[in-house]
């Protein structure tokens, strides 16, 4: 249940991409799960509320994961020497057929939930499998966990493993008994309709999905432009489409009112830019995936200079850890490199930027999410940095930067969504 | 002291860089202080030696980090939105002046030890500061931490701050009272010469180092090629020099028969490669550094094509962690990006390369040191990887990789080091 308190400690969120506001000793507001503001001496008016003071532990907003699959958890950090659609085939594929089977899922999800609980993260968009009965069952051990996350039963009609390969209109027909299962069912758990990639899914099955998104008003997460041989494949299947994006949006899958996230975006074109930032499509920027799997590196600094929204993803197993700290310092890692290789123009991230994509970018997708300011959702970290040996004194910036290089799995506290105190 | 003994576990080792040797509950059998071999049945000859069995524990060689700066770890994981040039005036001069001071480097030296001794690292070849004292001191600390290790105090003339930049002959005498204090007092601690890199050393200091190595039969350590703007200022300061490298060579301090490393190598050319294969140069790949500090990505692939010795180092606090496991995930991450955005004829590092470089590879600058094979000093580090969770079985391999991309401060049970147990 969502309750009114005030947190004490070290106050650290960046308000914007350039601006990391600090207050040390401060005191954190929530009413009724909304943040009303930080200050540095408490008004009066809160006086009533119970203060947890947590001393001088730095407590940051909850991060948010765009981009995980969580059928993949169970073999993380496993099998890295492939190609993406390689991989997909060697070792995606082959573990998400196992999701048939429901006392397996209910193991491994469980085992995923359990983990997501006590990382960093406090929102997630999630791929489940093509498997309804394990997504219903992905989403109740979600609601569980307390953490906000939208859930997706894939959709796939081609180019995968028979045991996963859907017939279109059975495939249809399932999204729309699994919505009429869910919706309204969670508080923090909802649904988001998931085609799993252009190559794996036909035109039909395409157009199908946009009607249903039409219907219940629902958003929408992919993949695209992730790796030169995926690209390549999307243009001889699909020949009449201008580029890869171009595909989802003739179906109404690319943004729109009820938002989209689009993976990766390593290797798209001056055209499909032009397009997710019209449709206001958000990016999930997924570094460690991308060079796993041999993708590249997303120009990022260019989608934030056109002012796309962009936050980062885990996209675990392509990415080898749920850690979004290690998703921020490789974000910031990458980006140096593709200033240094690719184009000197696009200067690189710094690690406020990254901060902002993991916390208030990504938030965005979830509303008024990821940042302290008055009427934000309250999510809220409180992190234990004893661990991290230092000599003299540091700023509170410096905690967090030595944090997010250093500890990937920093020692949490207090973990805190929407208000909600997880643990 | 070394002791005779046998390890029982899941033992595991890089034979060559293509060869991972796996024996589950293995014998790992250790007669003063050298490896007598692994065995899957032990062999009567040895019934006499008291076994330690740790169960299903994998059991690796240590790491050996071939590049770690000693007096910068204290602000390790900081600064990190700077060019090598620039963050060295910002950042890292400003601290190592702090070691004229013998009661702060004793307490930042002992963090250092302490820490390195507590990680995966068994063998390291360390810089420290300009200041003698403060050297003999890190040396002092480092015998008794346990660890082998070569230490150097740096040499630098000019381009640096006035409190760290040594008159050139005062800065050589310094170095022979340095090494007659030092030489033979340590079992396990070694001096290595340490010219800071060549933008800081004059021509007279070099070949001034020159001659002390050739008198005292030295190792030596340094910087090579990393960024692109030390490599111009070098061929402004040397215009007489071919390449970077030739600066070096010139003054007999570019390997030979007593070793060298230099690290990074990310900017070398042709001439210079062939000059580091010829003269049995180790080259210290730095991957996290090079990220950081936006120099770029060594192509390392051609290295190990053309024969070239080639070792990790963690290079902090250019790299943010002393963690090795980190550095064999990102020396693989980076190859990808290598292939993918500059040479698709280098084809990735595999795991067991970059696992192969932690042990044997940069081992070799030890000795027989970093492989279970007959003859080698015997560094184990027993791990404990209880805490990922997973499903199923996996190989012992996959148990690694696992432990590589999820801990890269793994729990270590115990930890060997020429036969002596640390911890």
């Amino acid at each position: 249940m969502a309750s009114s308190f005030i947190l004490k400690g070290t106050l650290i969120y960046a308000e914007d991409s350039s601006t990391l506001k600090v207050i040390p000793d401060g005191y954190l507001v929530c009413e009724n799960g909304i943040s009303k503001g930080v200050y540095e001496t408490l008004p009066e008016r809160f006086s009533g509320l119970k203060i947890r003071d947590y001393g001088d532990r730095l407590i940051i907003p909850g991060l948010v994961d765009l981009h995980v699959h969580a059928p993949q958890y169970a073999f993380r950090g496993l099998g890295m020497d492939l190609e993406l659609l390689d991989w997909l085939k060697q070792h995606a594929f082959p573990e998400e057929m196992r999701y048939a089977d429901l006392s397996y899922a209910k193991e491994a999800y469980r085992m995923f939930s359990e983990d997501l609980k006590k990382s960093t993260t406090s929102r997630a968009c999630i791929f489940a499998t093509s498997h309804r009965e394990a997504t219903e069952l992905l989403m109740d051990l979600m609601e569980e966990s307390g953490l906000c996350t939208y859930v997706g039963k894939s959709s796939m009609d081609r180019n995968c493993p028979d045991e996963l390969r859907e017939d279109t209109e059975n495939g249809l027909r399932e999204v729309s008994v699994w919505l009429d299962h869910v919706q309204g069912k969670y508080t923090h758990t909802y649904p988001i309709l998931t085609p799993r990639f252009v190559p794996a899914c036909s035109d039909p099955m395409l157009e199908g999905l946009g009607k249903i998104r039409h219907q219940y008003q629902l958003p929408v997460q992919s993949h695209l432009s992730e790796n030169p041989n995926e690209v390549a494949m999307v243009k001889k299947l699909c020949p009449w489409s201008k580029f890869y994006g171009d595909v989802y949006d003739r179906f109404g899958l690319f943004g729109g009112e009820e938002k989209a996230i689009m993976a990766h975006c390593v290797w798209s074109g001056p055209e499909e830019i032009d397009r997710i930032r019209e449709r206001g499509v958000f990016v999930a920027h997924c570094p460690e995936s991308n060079m796993n799997l041999l993708s590249g590196i997303a120009p990022i600094r260019a989608y934030l200079d056109a002012g796309i929204r962009v936050g980062l993803g885990s996209d675990v197993a392509g990415g080898s850890s749920i850690s979004l700290f290690r998703a921020v310092m490789q974000a910031v890692q990458v980006s140096k490199l593709y200033w240094r290789l690719e184009d000197s123009d696009l200067k690189p991230l710094t690690l406020t930027e990254a901060f902002w994509m993991a916390t208030k970018g990504g938030g965005a997708f979830f509303g008024k999410v990821g940042s302290f300011e008055e009427g934000y959702e309250l999510d809220a970290l409180v992190l234990d940095d004893r661990e991290i040996t230092y000599l003299g004194k540091r700023s509170a910036a410096e905690r967090l930067e030595q944090l997010i290089y250093l500890s990937q799995e920093p020692d949490i506290t207090a973990k805190y969504v929407a208000g909600r105190q997880l643990f």
